[in-house]
């Protein structure tokens, strides 16, 4: 806040922080008429349709990212996109985020105003208004964001229990991304600080753009893809009570991914998590139409299960399965 | 759960835990039509008034609580009532809340489902519904909860900063009695298990059943009593702009206060947090009719302010006025 005698390297003081969020957001705008900003005991907001759409996301120090290699703005930036992927892949458009921030009392005003930056910087780039939240001190750094989003049709929202054998299965874009960023940040050996990997994992996009076109094209199940594409798409075929058989060819690999890490780049795209793109589940005449619209790639199959369903096959190009040791990310994997 | 062959004191996988919280939730009942309730990558859920309330609040293992001293059940039933609270605040009801659960990976599911009972407890007792979240594997146990709320008049929040000078300060009920609890349990000689004190600690309640009355009364400022009486009324001047004068002899302490504490037990009322009783200001006629459909305490009245505001007298029974240490608590406060 150049606007008054606090050093960027000051620790911070709970009224501080509210201050400087309530500056922050009060410099991109004001609350529209009718509703109460931040400040009050919670936020009022208007909604136009009879529906909305909420999610909680957070992340953790150590757990999610570390500290020590991730900036500020970055942290901000990426738990808002998660949450922000999380509305896209119900077929909707983020709205409004409260931002719970559990912070150490040493963080200083410059590392708070850089999350700050993050936050709203993903706000403004991919929809959403942060209107609120709760501040705690806390030794370790855990961000924790709740969303709405107002569905794209109020009464067809995009959902992981709709999967029906015979329909194809398709990605909105190539994966593997984020995971190679961490395998570059893990190899202190490896010092290529423009590593469009770095950048994937660093500073990711969530598919907001997606969401309208699924919806419009027929679609009507999907999710994104956060923990890796076989564990997430496990997911899809436990709820929908179907198996599925992946194509390896056919699934589009981050493009530096292939050229830095080669044959483990197919693995790091199927399990990697983190790239946010979304994962959809429709008939081949509502594939084709998202296709000609924003393209996209079908990747499988959905086939009739005889047990529960959750079976996931990978195919090589000679029609062989490939095992693999994991299919993504368990948070509580020890 | 007793269907399946899981040890209560087994540690526990992500994907176990979030199964227990779904069986927990769908012995509660089913979601209703329309909706789209937990396992999705967010819950679609139906409103009826165009404007809703959204707040967040949540607790720190080491700030807000000490899991050693306090039941997984209880951790769980405060941080919905702290939420529940903020709602009651703007004049609304409690509808939907969202949890993220940061807890070791070593919890067992024993403590996974007292915490369970604990948030649906108090979602059941005061209102509300647990239709999502996140869960995460943290060293240190964090609550953050989302919830949204249904304003009691759409087009009346209350809020705040409309205090005007002339108007009564009233209080919903006797304060003082977690901050006294606190005491009890910091305090190795005290083994009184049965204090009503350590009640009003470990398990508060919330005035959501104030929201309406308030509102029907004709009163527009409130907000929860969270970090104590002086704290809070001091950021209601500050955001309308006004100064206060308490009159310490009018304040309600809670009972087993004074028998406990004597003389230090105004001070506690004045400046312990976490009683969950609502603040609220308005003009005299609306707070009689608020006292005579449920009860409350004019403690005294908002004065105009030759500053910015926020300037609270608290005087004694000769009118001199009375100075503390603290006005309450600061969670960034070292």
């Amino acid at each position: 806040m150049p606007s008054d005698e606090r050093s960027a390297h000051a620790p911070i003081s709970e009224s501080d922080l509210v201050e400087i969020i309530k500056q922050r957001l009060n410099a991109g705008g004001s609350v529209p008429a009718g509703e109460v900003g931040i400040g009050d005991d919670a936020a009022v907001l208007q909604f136009d349709p009879s529906h909305i759409v909420l999610t909680a996301d957070a992340m953790v120090d150590g757990v999610h990212f570390l500290s020590e290699s991730m900036s500020w703005h970055d942290i901000g930036w990426k738990c808002i996109v998660s949450n922000q992927s999380d509305i896209a892949a119900m077929g909707a458009i983020p709205e409004h985020a409260v931002l719970t921030l559990a912070i150490p009392a040493t963080t200083s005003v410059g590392d708070l105003e850089d999350l700050l930056e993050g936050v709203i910087g993903a706000l403004d780039t991919y929809s959403g208004r942060l209107v609120g939240g709760d501040t705690v001190a806390s030794d370790n750094i855990i961000l924790s964001v709740s969303m709405t989003g107002r569905l794209v049709d109020p009464i067809r929202p995009l959902t992981r229990n709709s999967a029906l054998p015979g329909q194809q299965i398709a990605v909105s874009g190539p994966l593997g991304g984020s995971a190679g960023g961490l395998m570059v940040l893990n190899n202190p050996t490896d010092t290529d600080a423009a590593s469009p990997l770095l950048a994937a994992h660093f500073r990711p996009s969530p598919r907001v753009d997606m969401a309208e076109v699924l919806v419009k094209s027929g679609v009507s199940c999907a999710m994104d893809i956060s923990d890796g594409l076989l564990i997430d798409l496990e997911r899809i075929c436990l709820a929908s009570g179907v198996d599925a058989v992946i194509n390896a060819d056919s699934v589009p690999i981050f493009e530096a991914l292939t050229e830095r890490f080669g044959d483990e780049a197919l693995e790091l795209a199927l399990t990697g998590g983190e790239d946010y793109e979304l994962l959809f589940v429709a008939d081949a005449d509502a594939i084709a139409s998202v296709d000609a619209s924003s393209g996209c790639h079908v990747i499988g199959e959905i086939q009739p299960s005889g047990a529960g369903g959750g079976k996931i096959t990978v195919l090589d190009d000679v029609g062989d399965p490939i095992q693999f040791e994991a299919k993504g990310w368990d948070h509580f994997a020890r």
